[in-house]
């Protein structure tokens, strides 16, 4: 068989604020690769099904990144991903085996490794008994469901009747928190960007569900609230508005802050002395140091649920590697709906 | 005996910025007393000795308090102080005990009750078997050396050859935090706001101490950091420096954050995505939160490595409650050296 084109998402330059497709990032496909006779040296090579997209992506787009390695300038873009086993010289990978692993944004990639020091990056073989869609491995039940899961055990200390608060509830951490925080007994108050969002949201239980763009959060927690558990997913304006109505001894869980990625300097917390007059613990964390406290739970627990119907989530598929661009933008701007993810190939 | 003037420090206004000597706190000897007939109705009269005067009492001086209740404007300031007991009716109170007690601002109270539901704030009798200026028990020996003790205990966790850093480390809670560090062999950075307060930090044993008027936090830090532990009585600037150069996995002991007090609107915090990237924990706390978990540990050790010498303080005293005011808008300016005490009156 010919050589076949690679098409790849390159990082062409450092975003201003909000990465521009076909300027920052763009789609390539000068290269292409012998499928069948490309040397494995002890790898194998993969086909990309699913790629993640994710808000913690931006960071790694500044010359210094948020954490971790930034993005080269003229190389892929990487990330989660779920890719189909071509090719193996690996001893325990076999040809039509699905990784989960974190992969070039390109369609063929010869992987070396399984698994390494960092659990939560290095790929697994997904057995995939419950018959999952592939994608739900880069939302519900991947690393924003370990996310949302490993930070909600550790952190929470959910006593039932207190009252919890998300923020991007309609998204794949945030709408899993939202149940969480149902599932231990507490009153929920979430919002999102849109009302089909919000619709979403409601349809998962929810005390309280508003549009922030509608309605003013401060007002919405000083009548709801206070807040015993905040999960913050986006910062800024949102976090001010629970310190200045967070309950005595409130845990922030914070996942992360959106709102300031885009910004130049970053984005200003005029409120942050409620931490000490609220007594409030703000719990920065990664999910990767939590995950082998919490990986085996996990993965008996959250496909079942996922199977079941009873742990419910919603996905904004963009078909296409060379629109993946786009959809990185949208969970910037926010106007993805639910998990992003590239479908980059059906299964066969 | 005739009655005695009773002078007393009222609140007159809510400051906009500065609490103003003279006009928002002024000093009243419109009222006089009786110390020999007062009737006590099962109490006991004090006259004050000593009163602390802490950061934290600006808060009380807004519409709504940062915490607790606000001061009432026309009534006297209240704070804890230690006092000499002239006459009781009281079980548990003798003539000539010393009492440390959250009082009022004026000569002569009648106080009734000894102890209530809050450990930290309500009246205990000082043996004070170690001899200790009074004073002490308003500072290193006090709730200023509680608040260092307490949160060190339960929120440092520190790990030998971590790095501390100290903010406002002259004062009576910054510079026991100093010497709890050091005792846990950590290499310490402090900062003062002046030459003669850097000099007094260096004293402790401090591996950096530095004018944050003269040297910039963030060099600094990032010189000698990264910072594991940050001890934070200041926030605003400072705070933002110290997120800046965080470590991985950092504890922000978040004690106060006097920089933003004075502030209309209040400080705000640009590097608080750091929370995330680095998984830094911010504990808000209040002391009486803690305190019966550590009081009876702090009373056994503290006084007598203060007696020994083993734990030192710097004290700045203000002779004369008409002077109050003046001491108060001091500790806002941050231009006391040590700990802020009033001396109301010696012992007889």
């Amino acid at each position: 068989m010919a050589p076949v084109k690679n098409g790849r998402i390159l990082f062409a330059s450092h975003p201003d604020e909000y990465p521009i497709p076909g300027k920052d990032i763009i789609y390539d496909e000068s290269e292409s690769i012998d499928l069948e006779n490309v040397p494995l040296n002890g790898g194998f090579l993969i086909k990309a099904l699913v790629l993640s997209i994710d808000p913690y992506m931006r960071g790694k787009m500044r010359k210094v990144a948020d954490v971790g390695p930034s993005y080269e300038i003229g190389k892929p873009l990487d990330n989660d991903g779920v890719a189909l086993v071509l090719r193996s010289d690996h001893p325990d990978v076999k040809v039509g085996d699905h990784i989960f692993a974190r992969i070039p944004f390109q369609h063929y990639t010869i992987l070396q490794r399984l698994k390494g020091e960092n659990f939560a990056r290095d790929g697994i073989i997904l057995a995939n008994k419950e018959n999952l869609p592939w994608s739900a491995y880069c939302g519900v039940a991947g690393i924003p469901g370990q996310t949302a899961y490993c930070a909600w055990k550790e952190y929470a200390n959910p006593l039932k009747g207190e009252v919890a608060f998300v923020s991007a509830a309609a998204g794949s951490v945030g709408s899993f928190a939202v149940q969480l925080a149902k599932a231990d007994g507490l009153k929920v108050i979430a919002c999102a960007g849109s009302d089909e969002k919000v619709d979403f949201v409601k349809s998962l239980g929810v005390d309280y569900a508003f549009n922030y763009k509608k309605e003013d959060t401060a007002k919405v927690l000083e009548k709801e609230g206070p807040v015993d558990i905040y999960w913050d997913n986006v910062g800024g304006p949102t976090l001010d508005a629970a310190l200045a109505n967070a309950a005595s001894g409130a845990r922030f869980i914070e996942c992360g802050m959106i709102s300031g990625y885009n910004v130049q300097g970053g984005d200003a917390i005029r409120n942050l002395s409620r931490v000490v007059w609220s007594e409030i613990k703000l719990y920065g964390f990664l999910v990767g140091r939590l995950l082998p406290k919490y990986a085996d739970a996990f993965y008996m627990e959250v496909p079942g649920l996922v199977r079941e119907g009873k742990l419910k989530y919603l996905e904004d598929r963009t078909q296409g590697l060379e629109y993946a661009g786009r959809a990185i933008e949208a969970v910037q701007r926010g106007i993805n709906k639910g998990k992003s993810v590239v479908i980059v190939a059906e299964e066969f």
